[in-house]
């Protein structure tokens, strides 16, 4: 059994949002799916170990914001790799109440469910979500995972259902972000790079970087 | 609530097939993504209109053929737009049986599935599938289902969770496939195509195709 063919399914990325009393949480989806047209339901997968797990089966709800090709990638960083149960998600995320659910901005559309199905699996639930509200926020290209992998050269958290294990090197040198799994690829070797540069998709420093 | 923001999910292309004591069956699903990585772990959305629908259900069984940007779109045309009730969907299709479930030939890859979970929706069954073989077949760009709407110019089944509905005329004549809803828009006006002219999605006759 290959399975990397399990690479070959397309999915697009999405930040999954929800209440904790009061307070914004979310976390990065890639597994997303519209299930029927009428009613209008989507299927999410969410991690039974992500704080927005806990939060979207308390409270019923939970909001899918597409994101664009050109979406800032610190969303990513930020939503994907690190937890709601210890980090203000939405502390320098601009966001707005949308379909009483909290939206961040920078997203090209989103979807407002109601919880009102779901399926247990071995380390996931799938929630599936009546969609009583959405509408598109701006134009443009949703991004897919694949755009995201090849082009933004991004990783996947280990909660994610796509999450593929370390990849394997080919030998040379590689600087990855600890925060974010960004793997540094310029011309311009790592360590030349300027004091102030910035992870470009978590915005963390070069000292955030380990060679491995 | 503006439903066009569900367009701005991803998707691959995908063929879901099993067999019907002893003949194989299928139909193309838009709405499988992996849910769980330890075990494989893969959903599909189906129709309960499907044929294919039944057939899963009696076996237990379904295989994923992930359509490539290059695979032939007449699989699209034949396995998306005619039901395997009436219609032997195979009978031009080469194929292998492969981890003992029919695969069409021409896919990226291939994820043989037992079924080890379902969750009911208003008109979909959301069959969960343990991955117990799977592999590619060859290299490739899998299709996205953006990729099938704007370049191949398809259309969706009736039956799939992404049916928009008829879409807007812009007041020009338009020629429409009545077989797998293929929409000719070459330089080169239909009435003036060759009489051997065939449809590129699923290779029927201009007769079959109906002025709108």
């Amino acid at each position: 059994m290959n399975e990397t063919a399990l690479f070959t399914l397309s999915y697009g990325v999405y930040l999954c949002t929800s209440w904790d009393e009061g307070r914004p949480v979310g976390c990065v989806a890639n597994s997303a799916m519209q299930i029927t047209s009428k009613p209008a339901t989507v299927a999410v997968s969410i991690n039974r170990n992500n704080y927005t797990h806990r939060c979207i089966t308390e409270t019923g709800h939970f909001a899918v914001t597409v994101l664009a090709e050109n979406s800032d990638p610190m969303l990513i960083g930020k939503f994907g790799f690190s937890s709601s149960q210890d980090t203000d998600k939405f502390e320098d995320t601009p966001y707005r109440v949308r379909g009483k659910l909290p939206v961040p901005d920078g997203g090209l559309a989103y979807l407002c469910c109601k919880v009102i199905g779901k399926m247990e699996t071995a380390t996931h639930t799938v929630f599936l979500g009546e969609v009583y509200d959405c509408d598109l926020i701006r134009s443009g290209k949703p991004m897919t995972y694949a755009y995201y992998h090849e082009v933004l050269k991004g990783k996947t958290s280990v909660n994610a259902p796509t999450y593929r294990g370390e990849e394997k090197s080919d030998g040379r040198t590689r600087w990855v972000c600890t925060v974010c799994g960004y793997e540094y690829d310029g011309e311009t070797p790592f360590e030349e790079l300027p004091d102030d540069w910035v992870c470009p998709m978590c915005g963390v420093g070069k000292e955030y970087f380990k060679k491995i």
